[in-house]
């Protein structure tokens, strides 16, 4: 099965790998593209969204564009799967609460997916580890100049690309970084940096995306404006503004080392405490104690503990991933329990 | 030096031995005296206070009352010796306080203790592990007759003895008794024991008497009439009381391993984390921690550590005693790392 399959690896999101991977997470570039021929997808009725991810899928697959492809038809995964390939940040979850006939092609690695039916009629997605946005945007590219050999994409030449939403007309394409930023959240630096970063006409949101809160002091930064630029424009107005941040970030790390070494050992220890000795655990909760361990491992402070496995313990500390790992749905009181449980296990052992 | 000598053990009252010892951390009686031709202490000027200590004292040494008396002239010691004679609850803070002639005779096993000036010209206290209070009244008793023999104790035929507050005209006599209650605390039943408790006239206190906080969950409960009562009446009230105190809290604690074990599990084994991990640990939150892992220990949650451990920490976590220990006076930002240290040490290496 393709999701025991997913479970055995960390996937690409959270490797730990590449450029900065100490405060960058993860590089994205997604972009949306529509049928021409094709109403948007709100409009569709079932069979007609059938057919549209039936013409998009068979044309991925003959393509070969997306390497090693595993494909999920949505419609028949379970629930838990469906939120499995959230956590790993394949899909949206919007595209794992739809109805409708919908699916996603996965590339080997995790690094590519393509979501059909999402919002629009495909949603492509390059996600690499570290600070690899320009790496992530040639690939895309690639892809999307392939995909589109073999289908008619909805264009307009005053307009650009067409979309469901119009704060995605244009290039399609968002871009988007994930950041770890403790030290700027505990030196109460982070709000600067968000009305600067807002005032470029970025935004910044939580760990999956539009409307979710930051979690474990991981943010994401993405353009706003897709229209009236070109990718390229988009990708670097992104690139640009992302070094400055890391190195807000290592300053405030070294100010937290300089000034306060030892609250922040005492903070980053207690948070290792912690993990190590609770018998209940909230997500919430693991994802703030995780980040400062992170944090502690980068710095130093944490000799003992591998950076690999505080990267993991993030995924698989989430609900879905426990819940496969254990081989049973839980309720989150049961959750909270096994993570604690896990958690324990791995630290415990894996020290 | 009689401190460092009092440095190399626990003493008696958190020695963690006799009856109900779990629950019951110790048993107190102290009887207040005055001597008839000298005034009260407030009243005295400097050489009556001394000509008062002197006689007192020698009465004492030539008497034999207090075995191995080790006598401490408080005007020659230093501001961190009477703070460890406080925290052993050998002298109270009034006393330590004071800035007059004055001093305490301290016995073997620091079971008896006779302040010289504090409040009244005597004060004698019996102090017992655990459930003790019968012993503890015999044993004052007998010392206050030794007392008597050669001291001339104000006394009124009507009245009984003569105090310098109201309070404790009469007996002179307070009962105490000191209880580790972390389940009702935990359950919420507290409030109700301290009002079943104070309609019989007891009092409740925190750990060092009169005007403190409950720290730890320790709470003090004491007599609060000692006049037109004997002894024995007011000895018997107290006595009366405990157990149902006690059985109230091993009730709670059952309840708790019954009905919400693995929530209680989960505090416990969070205190023993935070313990374990901290750089940093004020008095207030080490009180608190410890008080948890002691009811672990008792619960037989803990049991790779033993219950003397952390009737020692309790002790020697104490601001004057980890500085006594550290051979350092320090302020309360470094106690607090040094107490994290101490903990730190003592709970990784004595497993």
């Amino acid at each position: 099965m393709i999701f025991n399959e997913l479970l055995k690896t960390s996937g690409e999101w959270l490797k730990g790998a590449g450029p900065d991977h100490e405060i960058v997470i993860s590089s994205r570039v997604r972009l949306a593209r529509n049928l021409q021929g094709f109403r948007f997808i709100t409009k569709m009725d079932a069979d007609e969204r059938k057919r549209c991810e039936d013409l998009i899928r068979k044309r991925i697959l003959e393509s070969g564009v997306v390497p090693e492809t595993r494909y999920v038809e949505l419609m028949d995964a379970e629930a838990l799967d469906r939120k499995l390939l959230v956590e790993r940040h394949l899909i949206s979850k919007e595209h794992e609460d739809a109805r409708h006939p919908r699916g996603v092609a996965i590339g080997s690695g995790e690094a590519l997916s393509v979501m059909i039916n999402e919002e629009d009629h495909i949603r492509l997605q390059v996600l690499q580890s570290g600070f690899q946005l320009r790496d992530a945007h040639r690939l895309a590219n690639e892809i999307d100049t392939k995909l589109e050999e073999g289908l008619d994409f909805a264009f307009s030449p005053q307009l650009g690309y067409l979309t469901a939403c119009p704060t995605n007309v244009g290039t399609g394409m968002r871009v988007s970084v994930m950041l770890h930023l403790p030290a700027l959240v505990i030196t109460r630096h982070i709000e600067k940096v968000f009305q600067a970063v807002s005032k470029i006409n970025l935004a910044v949101r939580g760990l999956y995306g539009e409307g979710t809160e930051a979690s474990g002091h991981f943010y994401q930064i993405s353009n706003q404006v897709t229209l009236g630029k070109t990718e390229d424009e988009i990708a670097t107005n992104v690139e640009q503004v992302i070094p400055t941040i890391v190195n807000y970030e290592k300053r405030a790390r070294e100010d937290l080392m300089g000034k306060d070494r030892l609250r922040l050992e005492d903070r980053i220890w207690r948070a290792y405490g912690m993990l190590q000795a609770a018998r209940i655990m909230s997500s919430d909760e693991s994802m703030m104690m995780l980040s400062f361990v992170r944090m502690g491992v980068h710095l130093g402070l944490l000799p003992q503990l591998k950076i690999e496995t505080v990267n993991d313990l993030f995924l698989y500390s989430q609900p879905a991933h426990l819940q496969k790992l254990s081989h049973a749905a839980m309720d989150p009181s049961e959750r909270d329990i096994k993570r604690a449980e896990y958690i324990r296990g791995k630290l415990n052992g894996k020290k």
